[in-house]
Order: C-alpha cells, then structure tokens, then sequence
C-alpha cells in the first residue's frame, strides 16, 4: 500500500463586516473572516494537508489570494478543484483529522453538517472526516477573538 | 492494515497558584496551568489525538469543562476513558509524537517518568510514545511564560 | 509494513543583523533568525519530526543550544547526522509535508531549491519532500515579522 500524510494550517483575521464561513458552512456570528476568497479556515487547511501530501505545492500556489477569479470564491470549490489533483495522481482519502482553533462561536452543533459537506467533496464516509473545536484559551490573536486558526491532518492511499 | 491519523493541540494559561501538570507528572514551578480539570495540556493533545484519529468529537465534547464532575479531576482519568473508546473500536496505539511547547521548566529530564505514565494507560511500549520540548522563544503567550501548549500526532492500527 | 509518524515545530526570532536560512538555503531578507546554529527553522522542524517518530528525543537533546560545537553551525549538518541516527534504526523517509509560517519573503521561488537540498540529505526523492508556505495574516509575532515558525509532518518506513 502506498500512504501518504499531509498537515495543512491555516489563519484568518476577524473583522466586523464579513460572514463567518467555517467547513463549507456559514455560522452565526458578529465577526468574520477575512481574506481574498470566502476565508474558510478549515476548508482552506484541508486543502493545504491534502496538496502536501502529494507535493503539490499550496494553497496560495494554486489559487492566488492576488487573482480576481478567486475573489469573494467558495472555498467549496478550492476544495472541489483541489480534490480533482489528487484523484488525477490515483489517490484517495484514507483519514483526515482536523481542528479550529475559535474562542466563538461553539462550533459543536455544526460539526456533523461540515462532515456532511467536507465528505460528499472528497468522495468519502463522514467517518473518516474528523473535526474538533478548541479554544485559545483567551490569549494572543486567536484567544482575543483578532483571528482564527485551523488544522487538518491526513493520510492519503492509493 | 486499517491505519488512521489523529491530531491533537492544546493550550492552557499559566497563572501563579496553581500545580503544573504535564504528562501525568507534577513538575516544580512558580506558575502552574489554569483549567477546569488538573489542566495537563499533554494529556489533553493526546486525547484529542486519539479521538480526532477514530472521529469520536473532541476532550470538550466528552469531558466538558462545564461540569461539576471533571472539576479539578486527574487528566490520567480521562486518558483512560478515552483509551476505552479506542479498544471499544478495536484500535491499538501504532506511535505517537508530541510537543510540549513551554520556556520553564525544562522538561528534559522528566521525559521518561512521562512516557512511562502515558505508555501505562495506552497499554503500550514506552518506544511508541515520543515527548518532545521545544520554547516559544520569548515571543507570544507561549514565550512569554502566559500559556503553554502541546502537540500529539498518532496513528492508530486495526 | 512497519510505519510511524513523527510531527515537529520549530520557532525563531527575526532580528536584524543575522542571516535568514530556511531549508537550507540563504534567502534574501533584511531580517534574519536569530538563535544558536545558523537558525533554520524548516531544518530544525524536520529534525524533530524525524527524531520524534523513532521515540530519538529531540533537537535540543542532541544538539544543545549551550554547546559551543553548534554556535552558528549549518544545520544541513545537523540534519545530516539526525538522518543517520534514523539509518541506524533501519527506516527511510516514506514523505515529509512542511509549512512555513513567515510574512516575508515570498518562498515559493526557493521551495524547489530547498527540495533538492533536504531531499539529497535525507537519501529520497524530491517528490518526498513537500513544502509549503504561507503567511500568519499580519497577527501575532508570526504576522508582525518579529518571528518565523515551520512544522513538519512525516511517515518513515522499515
């Protein structure tokens, strides 16, 4: 068997006056994210675990956050194209395993509709997308609620 | 071989009147870890790690910091309980990484009374549970002595 | 197969007056890392995580920070005899995924450079090696140039 792992993160500021999209969802909140597409911090690591564990360079490599195609975009669609390299290269997701790092909003009752979403992108069981929340227990940007942060780790098989 | 990837990260204050707990051990210093439990931000990164790697949610959503009976509980205890639920799944510890992130004190020579403590409740060799130690190098929480952190990296084989 | 992970993160100052390696390599910066060694952060990352998926310790367990042999050593030779202690254990690199954290300067130009550095170092393939790079988003040490971070995951086979 050929295994590969990937490790993506991923840091967003959070500023009033944006949408708070994290997993493909959008979420109640008074601040967002900001950035040159959607700003999904999640989605935006996944991609990153799943083009590293294939060496196929970034996030940034790909989808330019200076290209106007990309602006305002669906990360969904990042993820969707993204996803498309590593079936090219006859891979497929064996596990992944993320974390957000968010003081706020509680991202628990959302979880189990981003695993939905995550899953029917890369083809895959909502078993093999795990996703935790923590918090940055009050300290530096991510605990004063100035950014947010995200995880994914992965393990690929062909 | 049904291999699969957990990831784990947390973080705590430091605050004075408090005892430090990391990996299962109470180590001699002026500031110990704010928390609801004993705050071990070892044994916190693994049990996420362990979770996140069978998609079985997060330490918050199995031990909330809410409720009374985790108040000032042994994160020992609650390593345990989460090794049941990988063993109910039928998994057993492959290896396991981890970074403790802190500029005092120095870890070093508490490492193998660690990993005993930590391969004990896993019910596994000492050799498959590596702890390492890095500072924050004086910039941010973490290196200004505010917080501390860890890292757990694990596969889990079936 | 005999397979283990190994996860490592790595953390300098940016200062004025020193020079900026990263992977290896010279970069053009008018801020450089400051610490014992010359200071790379990807190399010391990839040391750890190679080091921690074999239960070798750590980086600053081998190669003391206090140590006058290291003061302003290459770390391609610090790399070079961590890949021997992983030989002698009989593994090789199954792939390696690395991120950098830095605001400036732009990576991508060097990231094949960097490849074809650790990948001769490490005895195995460019396409092994992966590397990434990415910004912290203005917040932080990390996002305010006063530092520069890098992870690295790894799978090494037997």
């Amino acid at each position: 068997m050929d295994i590969r792992i990937g490790f993506g993160v991923d840091v967003h500021q959070l500023v009033a006056d944006r949408k708070l999209f994290i997993g493909g969802k959008e979420l109640p909140s008074d601040l967002g994210a900001l950035g040159h597409s959607d700003a999904d911090v999640l989605l935006h690591a996944i991609c990153d675990a799943l083009l590293g564990a294939l060496n196929l360079r970034d996030i940034g490599f790909h989808f330019s956050d200076t290209d106007p195609q990309y602006k305002g975009i669906d990360s969904k669609v990042l993820l969707e194209r993204t996803y498309a390299l590593i079936r090219e290269k006859g891979y497929t997701i064996g596990n992944m395993d993320c974390t957000v790092i968010a003081e706020h909003p509680k991202l628990n009752p959302h979880i189990p509709d981003m695993q939905r979403i995550i899953a029917s992108l890369l083809a895959c069981e909502t078993d093999q997308i795990s996703i935790k929340a923590t918090t940055h227990e009050q300290v530096d940007s991510f605990g004063e609620r100035r950014a947010i942060k995200a995880y994914a780790v992965c393990l690929l098989k062909k």
